[in-house]
């Protein structure tokens, strides 16, 4: 077997078995192969090649590439929602939060190749896997809620109008980032996510109980 | 050979010969067919029964699937685009007509089954396919520039502040609105379409001269 990297491996490696370990480094590594190609393009001949592994050693971990696929895209929206909301805690006030969490994304907005796995989930499922496109509704779920929480911490303090709807400024946020990064990556060109960023500025601005 | 419909078929046949028909009719069929399964999902079989032609038939008209997906994507995206933006002449001032774009897009964010065609290219493209992936970014840039055109409108006649980007506001537009047409088909509601429309009416009346 061939040893292949993976992100915070280290930190796992104490409460894991091998078995647990080898089969999280196969995750980590399908992840981006699954994100570029999509469930379809993507074959368990194309995991065994990246991976090093042979057929039986890649079905001891994996029944089927469903399972494989499921496991990898839980893997991939865990690490992308938390990417966009986590560390906001140390950064005081409400509207600080969200202007954060837009200028990270337009920084970073994938960690893996192939573009954000919401979005590629989303689009590739609509007429088809529903395990897969489950992951990716309760992925965006918990990315809006992430987020109204904010909105609604800033409701409560006073720094946000109370007649603003935390949904509709979470909804709002994803689909302008998500939408701008689409454009970004077909036209491979950051103008949109900047475009973005100053609009959802403008937005943020008006929601502001002082505006 | 069955005989399938098609819209607007009745201008077309003046002008057109039989065979002309035949192969318009064949994109229009399968350009609802592509747009939903993708064109790795999608079979020269697959628009077949959905034409009812036998082989021959089709490759009298088509040499390849890459030819026929070529002008069902052109054909799809042109009527995307048309439908976002036509029709806009006859309403007074750039703000009315952006606030209108909006609103249809809202009421009809895809005339055909499976969502928007430039979304689903620009995702289903990006590892992929580089004659589908220019027609997508053709569609749109031409979109963009619609929008451009009615924000620079607006600008000069004094109703938008001269210091607003048309890109800018192109770009957030259709960010938006297909990051929202991308959320509302994942959650199976048009929440997201709804709460778009209310954020874009924020950021139009906040470039506004007189805002």
């Amino acid at each position: 077997m061939r040893i292949f990297p993976m992100a915070g491996a280290s930190d796992m490696d104490v409460a894991m078995n091998k078995g647990d370990i080898t089969r999280q480094r196969i995750i980590a590594t399908a992840a981006p192969i699954f994100n570029q190609r999509g469930f379809a393009g993507c074959s368990m001949q194309d995991i065994m090649e990246a991976t090093g592994l042979e057929k039986g050693g890649l079905y001891r971990h994996f029944q089927s590439k469903e399972e494989l696929a499921t496991e990898a895209l839980s893997y991939a929206l865990a690490r992308s929602v938390r990417s966009r909301t986590d560390d906001l805690k140390h950064i005081d006030g409400a509207l600080a939060k969200l202007r954060f969490a837009v200028q990270r994304f337009v920084e970073t907005p994938s960690l893996m190749p192939g573009g954000c796995p919401l979005m590629n989930t989303a689009i590739d499922t609509d007429d088809g896997n529903l395990a897969l496109r489950k992951l990716a509704q309760t992925g965006l779920s918990n990315w809006k809620k992430r987020l109204a929480v904010i909105v609604n911490a800033g409701r409560r303090s006073g720094e946000i109008r109370a007649d603003v709807e935390a949904r509709q400024i979470a909804n709002t946020m994803i689909a302008t980032l998500e939408g701008a990064l689409m454009i970004s990556r077909l036209e491979g060109s950051k103008q949109a996510l900047l475009d973005a960023r100053i609009s959802l500025e403008v937005l943020l601005n008006c929601i502001a109980a002082n505006s």
